[in-house]
């Protein structure tokens, strides 16, 4: 089984292109797609995406990682594996929030070996030219060691750390999703630490008393903050959008105060 | 097999999620996207298109559901045999269109084996943490009667109906297709039997004279009334978008009488 | 293995019925979505679209093609094999461009046999009710020459022509993809004829001096030429969108002379 994970969109025929490659090296291959709406050339938001979708699938999947502001670069392409899950994607940093907090990966190898590629490869378009291939014949069950060397060194991403004090606490939102909930760095044990549900949130020019234990807990158009199924503190309006509501989004300044 | 609807959209990870999670349940189980678009929370749209959907698929297969506005309250996850067709969804009546006007569901549960959901469940995900759980071990081939009791209440949804009068008919725009097409809440079958297909119909500000045959049979750009692939009276722009015509959209009212 | 690219998003139910089609006749045929983001009725993007995934797949794969602006009309239906691949489309041209420039298709035919159709058929919806049917029977097995006669006419859709005259080429934009890259109809190698990289590019108001190897050999923002992955001129933005940059799109004029 094979994942994709592009910023391609499905308006143009590049995962097209990548599931014929993959289709005709491997044609029992499994295809599931994980999104092709990444936003262009975000690698923070697909890493973001990554760490929230990954650790939910089993060990043994093939993750196919296109999100490349680099093609054709120097960069190196990589097959990784992280917490037991195997990826293949650009050195862009895009993987590296899968890496445990106290931990390394199990393996990380630059892709070399051009005999498992297309020929000739394109500048503009390494997922069809050598991704797509690659995954193709890792998932006809080629051993990755066929596929270049290991490497030690590698771009890291990390988001923002939040500051926990211990009598207030200040994060920022790294993460806009579909509905325009705004998810925090904050977590939500911090927050439980701090002084409970009875909490005073301050997001931008707004102010949030307490926690909710769900969206429903609130009338709809309510601006509510609630823990999110990642356990981070999440800022929401229910049935509705806060980045709309306050115009705002990544980057935004969340501080988190005991109420009262 | 098993089919996703939901409003989660692809840009964030929780379609991702949900598929890593049957797939850890059941490797073999194949998973078909139906929409990641229906619009947030809109339980009559998702309605709309299940009915519209559902029928199409042959018995036997499980359709997950997701467009949860009261994810986290009291509201129930149900699993409903319903026309022959398998379904895990919340009680917000996004499924009752499909009950056929003159019967009731083969068996509707509420889903309280908490064996078979993730732990610990989340207040904001219930698609991850109950929903696609429960339909991975479902194809796995476990019975209904493990996942909760049977229910004999739940929420229905109607769409409003229309007034089919001896001399006219009143009705009004229940779905906005993508392509911009109003379809109506009166059955095309009313159209021929108040006047063949010799009628005018009004849509707004707008007239219509006749029901034309094909979308084809009429200039580009002109606004034409036909007979929906479902059967109902829909309002279109030819190659273009009558909901930008006419700046409607749901709730629209539509009338129909004879013409001349 | 079955392909779909239609024009039909995922906010409706149309593509879901297909599929729910497709599997009730053939509950082992594997999906796989190319792309329901072709912009409404615009055949020239689908051809675009389909010269530049269909030829990555293997033989014998099916893809099936529902942008059909003439959908009731006396367009044909045509079961086609160009290029060693199998398509499923209406006769709009938005196939032909898989015709080779020295070549000729296979095998044109006519679907005509209406009993591997739905009954009844709709007028606005063939995608459903013959193309989605008729595949399903295709992969399991029924011979081509079951589905209706062999035809020799059919609509051809031409993209326009570059002149490439020995001191200057001129050419036009032919696609816009997701990016905002604007993909030109000037092949790479008449470029390379005429001067190497050493070029002076026009496009609308704005001037670009050379090709560039690679987006990434360029600061972010930059308007640069580059060599599609197509082996076509491009213009590009580097990590921006070309196509905003300089408010252009499909036909604009792009013209290329020896630099100095």
């Amino acid at each position: 089984m094979i994942t994709l994970t592009t910023d391609f969109g499905e308006d143009s025929p590049y995962v097209a292109a990548m599931k014929g490659i993959i289709v005709g090296i491997h044609p029992q291959a499994r295809i599931l797609d994980l999104s092709h709406q990444i936003p262009p050339q975000n690698i923070r938001h697909a890493a973001f995406f990554l760490k929230n979708a990954i650790p939910y699938f089993p060990a043994g999947v093939i993750h196919v990682v296109v999100v490349d502001p680099g093609v054709g670069s120097e960069r190196a392409l990589l097959y990784v594996e992280v917490a037991g899950h195997r990826l293949l994607a650009p050195d862009n940093g895009c993987w590296t929030l899968l890496i445990p907090s106290s931990g390394r990966p199990q393996q990380v190898r630059r892709l070399t070996e051009s005999g498992y590629w297309r020929a000739p490869v394109s500048a503009t378009f390494h997922g069809r030219d050598i991704l797509a291939p690659v995954a193709g014949w890792l998932s006809r069950g080629i051993r990755p060691d066929c596929l270049g060397p290991v490497v030690e060194d590698w771009i890291n991403l990390q988001l923002p750390s939040p500051e926990l004090g211990s009598r207030q606490i200040h994060g920022e939102v790294v993460f806009v999703d579909h509905f325009g909930n705004l998810i925090t760095n904050i977590p939500g044990s911090a927050v439980a630490a701090l002084a409970g549900s009875r909490v005073r949130i301050t997001v931008g020019n707004a102010a949030i008393a307490g926690v909710a234990p769900t969206y429903a807990a609130r009338p709809a158009g309510t601006l509510v903050a609630v823990i999110s199924s990642e356990g981070m503190l999440e800022v929401a309006v229910v049935q509705g959008s806060a980045a709309g509501h306050l115009q705002g989004g990544l980057g935004m300044a969340v501080s988190v105060v005991p109420d009262g």
